[in-house]
């Protein structure tokens, strides 16, 4: 039979490759798939320049190739033939094709890690989301300007390999800012840029922890900050929350009980102190004191989760934990996703430097570096006071958002769900009644271009959060009308 | 003793916090750190006003925010006090400062990863890099415009959370180009983006394999590829290199002895097929076929990391394993780092889909998703040709640089280093003359403004990659002269 090179070598005269290199790249393949097999003699050049409709010199520079590295040998007078000295290899058949191929070792199955789930992505124009900024806010004009400035002007060596630790110029900017805004007391060293607060808490339990260390969270705490620590190993240990946040009575008679049998000692406590998520409280004064000096007492670390520090409506926002942590225990952890928009990936860890020099290393072998030129944006933002005002008038919105959203909600759908008004953050902790189906709900609302959460995150609670501050007050009438509408 | 309100609220007119704010933040402040303790009287708004030199209203506006939280409790015709529930703080003592605190228990230790090395971030004019782009050449203009484009008229849509796959146009833009320019067969759902390489590693690693999974890497291998896998457990069995690359029956051999005993078999092999790092040589056709065929037969994994796939000067670059891989074994991997620059981070992964979608899993806790508007970029100048006309241009420039060099280090230096003319990629292998310490000639041309490798990455070889990509004709003859006058 012969070769039907035609079909096997498929030229496309409109690829950006050239014929040759198409040629070559096919008689490769097909020697690696086993379709050409070793000592077969190839068509002459002229001969294969007429079978496949090419140029002569087309299939010689593609046997040169070929040649050059080893796929074929030529021999003076004979011809030019697949090289001898490759091994055999046996082409797929067509019948044992649709069966699993017999050297696949059970080991090569693909793992199943049961623990983390990928959330859909909201496409619906609607959304009561999990609590995310307007991104038709973002300072899109700032940012432009800026990229535009760096890409264009910026020094070469910008555009080069960096440190795991973040831009030096955004260290020394922000570690001024949170000392003036946020009361506390750090140095560029004492920070490491990540890519948002999710590779903040991976970073931490990678860094620090090992597997069945245990850690405290609370009841219905964030999702996914609980996923990943389980997916690392990490053993959760559950304390109560009410309506002032994480119960820290709770976490003494736990600290109390182990010192007591001698059982290993809490690693450490999560938290979300200013806004608990997804309840929306803010812990206590005597709480914060309390939980401080336990850390202290019993030796556990604070992984303090500010995801949204800036968007506080009831009084100016409570100063983190970090402010007052005495012994390097509070590992502070937030993003700027916040307050410029989720798709510019820019978050921090603040920490003693020990610490900080830890992660750096599990940073440098998970992701390398940061986003130099993004860090440098937010330097001149924080600095030039861009961001400052960008807040305050997102403060502002989002404030009236909440005020209108808690009155809309109240008015209108006031006889199935329960909720009280949060101080911050951007969601509304939402019970339903039992009378209706949260799940079903969500679905059939889903179907009208509105996203409502299904509660599955939080079982047996039919409840959820419904972001407020990322519609306008007609969206959010439009919505709460889906909602009416659909019960 | 009067309570120095004045040093311990440290006011700052020049602050962007409004006094209310700092005052209120610095009196909840001393309060959890144990200065200001429960019960204590705190001067009357007037008083207090006089004394910070403040205006009255600014006092009661800080001590309504502290009363709301919590912080102090108003007795009518008493006064205002520190609240009378909070917990107990024990100030931190001067005398005992220096001592360590009592509390931290040893479990608090920060642990302290020996594997991971971080490596200086080179600051000097001339570089004998590892093989690094110039980044002079990036198409800088383009990714201004772009950049501005989609910041300033992109959909919304953009700047919300995506999806951890990576962004779907980008993924199907690319996906016919490996097709059409690597030989490959496969679709948008065979590809998760990655923040490069690195991350590529890890996340293949961390999805895939589990501590004390065995993986067969060449010797001399990629360091920062050995790092990743052996931070997370896995155990490289090391085999020979020889000019034409990995010895593959070095793998057959360790295969076939551990299924005559009834090891647990191999689970990957990480491989540099194109130019093996460090030496620079490409894996010569029978031993890919060979390869591919081990893989079958023994059921692992290859990890094929083909880290500068258009950098190829001797011919066109040899297609990749995968696109001869017919079982799904192979996982390749690769950037745009070398084609871009090292400061944009878009790296991929192409495997089957089952694969794919684990590793997305462990992408969304490391890093939630991708850089969108990045790869959207990235997108139009695959599609548009732009990078297809940069790449053409740099490949043109670095071979020239590649000769130059070449020529050069043998005139110049070829009493003192051996290598060979590298076919592809952008670093040369050298090995220096045994009179010659790399590590202290390094140092010494460090000072002169020179980067070269110190060896150590590779023991006892007094060898290093000598990157010439970077470097123009003037620079490469300024860095040889530095070298001649160090010696």
């Amino acid at each position: 039979m012969e070769t039907p090179y035609k079909t096997l070598l498929e030229l496309n005269p409109d690829s950006s490759l050239p014929l040759y290199v198409q040629i070559a790249n096919g008689i490769s393949r097909n020697i690696q798939a086993g379709i050409l097999k070793k000592g077969v003699k190839l068509l002459g050049s002229r001969q294969m320049a007429d079978l496949l409709n090419v140029h002569r010199k087309t299939v010689i520079a593609a046997y040169e190739e070929l040649y050059s590295e080893g796929w074929i040998e030529v021999f003076p007078k004979k011809g030019t033939f697949i090289a001898q000295h490759l091994p055999t290899v046996e082409p797929i058949s067509f019948s044992t094709n649709k069966q699993k191929p017999q050297a696949e070792s059970p080991h090569l199955f693909v793992p199943q890690n049961k623990i983390i789930k990928i959330p859909p992505v909201i496409t619906q124009r609607l959304a009561f989301n999990d609590g995310l900024p307007d991104v038709r806010m973002s300072p899109r004009e700032e940012l432009a300007r800026l990229y535009a400035h760096y890409l264009k002007f910026g020094e070469s060596q910008l555009f080069q390999y960096a440190n795991p630790y973040g831009n030096q110029r955004f260290r020394e900017v922000f570690s001024q800012f949170l000392n003036e805004t946020r009361g506390m007391n750090i140095l560029p060293e004492n920070i490491l840029t990540t890519r948002g607060s999710q590779m903040a808490f991976y970073l931490v339990s990678q860094a620090l922890f090992k597997e069945n260390d245990e850690i405290i969270v609370g009841e219905l705490n964030y999702p996914t900050a609980n996923m990943t620590f389980e997916s690392l190993g990490l053993q959760l240990k559950i304390v109560p929350i009410d309506d002032d946040g994480i119960v820290v009575d709770a976490i003494e008679e736990i600290c109390r009980k182990k010192r007591m049998v001698g059982d290993t000692p809490i690693k450490a406590v999560y938290v979300t102190s200013h806004h608990y998520h997804p309840t929306t409280v803010t812990l206590k004064p005597e709480r914060r004191i309390k939980l401080l000096t336990l850390a202290e007492q019993y030796g556990f670390y604070i992984i303090e989760d500010d995801y949204d520090y800036d968007f506080h409506y009831a009084n100016r926002p409570v100063l983190p934990l970090a402010s007052a942590d005495r012994h390097g225990l509070v590992i502070y952890l937030g993003s700027f996703t916040k307050r410029i928009a989720p798709a510019f990936r820019v978050g921090y860890l603040i920490a003693k430097p020990e610490i900080i020099h830890e992660i750096a290393k599990h940073r440098r072998i998970i992701d390398r570096q940061g986003d130099t030129i993004l860090e440098l944006i937010l330097a001149d933002m924080l600095e030039d006071g861009t961001l400052k005002r960008y807040t305050a008038k997102a403060l502002k919105t989002y404030r009236e958002r909440r005020d209108f959203a808690c009155e809309l909600l109240k008015r209108e759908l006031g006889d199935m769900i329960d909720f009280k008004i949060p101080d911050g953050g951007m969601a509304i902790w939402a019970k339903f009644d039992d009378k209706i189906s949260l799940e079903t709900l969500s679905e059939k609302v889903g179907k009208k271009g509105l996203y409502l959460s299904n509660g599955l995150a939080y079982p047996n609670l039919n409840a959820c959060r419904m972001g407020f501050a990322s519609m306008n007050f007609r969206e959010m009438e439009e919505a709460v009308e889906v909602v009416r509408g659909s019960v």
